[in-house]
């Protein structure tokens, strides 16, 4: 099975982090301009002009804020580092209140030498540790499973099967998962796995991008749809099986299209969206 | 629980891949000097000499052929692509056995476009139209999931679950799993599978290295054991608690240990086997 083309930018969400030399505003005026609809709002990006300044240059650009990237890392070595990074977490949720972005992806952490399995119940604790701010904040945590090359620093999460049980284990419309084609695509319990989260309404974001197979960098060098490997359109397919309506974000770490002119770039997403997601 | 240090070079195997620079004999009389006792044999390593000459210059060092690497990438898109790769898969064996070798390594392939399923049932098909001659002339075939970063174009085996589902369609003492480290450390069903590949008499070699944090290069920048994240001992533990007796064999690509004078890459493997193995 596979699912129909989108034939307008109603669904599309563009990643700051897909156009990173644009700042904030321009990346909001160019796909206002280019019909894109929603934007998801790295950390990096609030950081030039702050979080208050930030709502007011996406609210005129009348885009939707999909979600905030990104919470996370909840692995620690000591009492001190998990505070640490519990603080990191609330103050994204304080941005994620104020730029008006309903979700906060969390990239969970890894620490190298500690057992993956101490990771994960480190991460656990983490996530209930703020959920009771982001609760007040209105706002939503989806786990995004990283694919498994990241084991080592950035993620024990490495499928969705543990992404969803992960969540589950928080009540529902708090924990989520956010699903990234890049991550799990390899992965033979994933029409399983899509069907169960959206069973348990933890299907909370949808990220493409492509598997490169000359992939010359772990972290930047992923491919616009199209470039790679990955059977992106079936995976929506089952996405959308799994009950999902939402953004369809396009998020694109690469050297390469962050080298363009990045309105050359936009025109590449825009013929990539259209034609391969 | 942890598996004690090894005390000698009793069980250490080291791939030819892993001292690429030296040819066959080199490396047969270099391992041999430093009471390396197993070898596993690169089809590259049997180019220059041939597999008669190669068996010669293995007797004489007294080394233990441990198998031989690689066979597989059985994925096609035509029928004649199949024939290929049967062919070359028999010339493997043909090779296997001039050399002493009792095991064949498999890389089972992918194709990229093609569905990892359709290449599964690929694999499944070329083990068996190929295994007819691999039990006659005395060499098993040994299954090895690879890391989901190749399952673009490499494997389309992922998991060593996947691995073992596939094994166990053949009978016993022709057909099991080479499990390397690298490529199954981050999975949580690891310890589950290992016991059941162990229990079904399906652990048919040991490959260890490790995962650099700073990996610059997919596939030609693995680190000696003690380089990276790996819990190469802990997970050695398992191995040998699934009732696995047989040799380590340490099988790194690095163009940084190829780079070296590869005297003093031996040193460093040797080093590296008795404290993080």
């Amino acid at each position: 099975m596979s699912a129909c083309p989108l034939l307008d930018y109603s669904r599309l969400c563009i990643h700051t982090a897909t156009t990173k030399p644009w700042n904030l505003e321009t990346a909001c005026t160019e796909y206002a301009r280019a019909g894109v609809r929603g934007i998801t709002v790295w950390r990096d990006a609030l950081e030039a002009c702050g979080p208050m300044r930030a709502a007011s240059v996406i609210k005129s650009s009348d885009l939707e804020v999909v979600s905030l990237c990104r919470g996370g890392f909840f692995t620690h070595g000591s009492v001190l580092e998990r505070q640490r990074a519990l603080d990191d977490n609330r103050r994204a949720i304080e941005e994620a209140h104020i730029i008006g972005a309903p979700l906060i992806v969390l990239v969970c952490g890894a620490r190298p030498g500690q057992p993956l399995s101490t990771s994960r119940e480190q991460i656990a604790d983490g996530i209930a540790a703020i959920l009771p701010d982001a609760v007040a904040a209105g706002v939503k945590l989806a786990v995004e499973p990283l694919h498994p090359m990241y084991s080592g620093d950035r993620s024990a999460i490495n499928t969705l099967k543990q992404a969803n049980d992960l969540a589950l284990l928080f009540p529902p419309d708090s924990v989520g998962v956010a699903v990234d084609v890049y991550h799990v695509w390899w992965d033979d319990t994933l029409p399983d796995e899509l069907a169960r989260c959206g069973r348990n309404k933890r299907l909370f974001a949808f990220h493409v991008c492509d598997w490169k197979l000359d992939t010359n960098h772990i972290l930047l060098d992923r491919g616009l749809p199209g470039e790679g490997c990955i059977p992106i359109r079936a995976i929506r397919a089952q996405v959308e099986q799994a009950g999902f309506t939402g953004f369809i974000e396009v998020e694109v770490f690469s050297q390469r299209l962050w080298a363009m002119d990045q309105g050359t770039s936009l025109t590449h997403i825009l013929h990539s969206y259209r034609n391969h997601v």
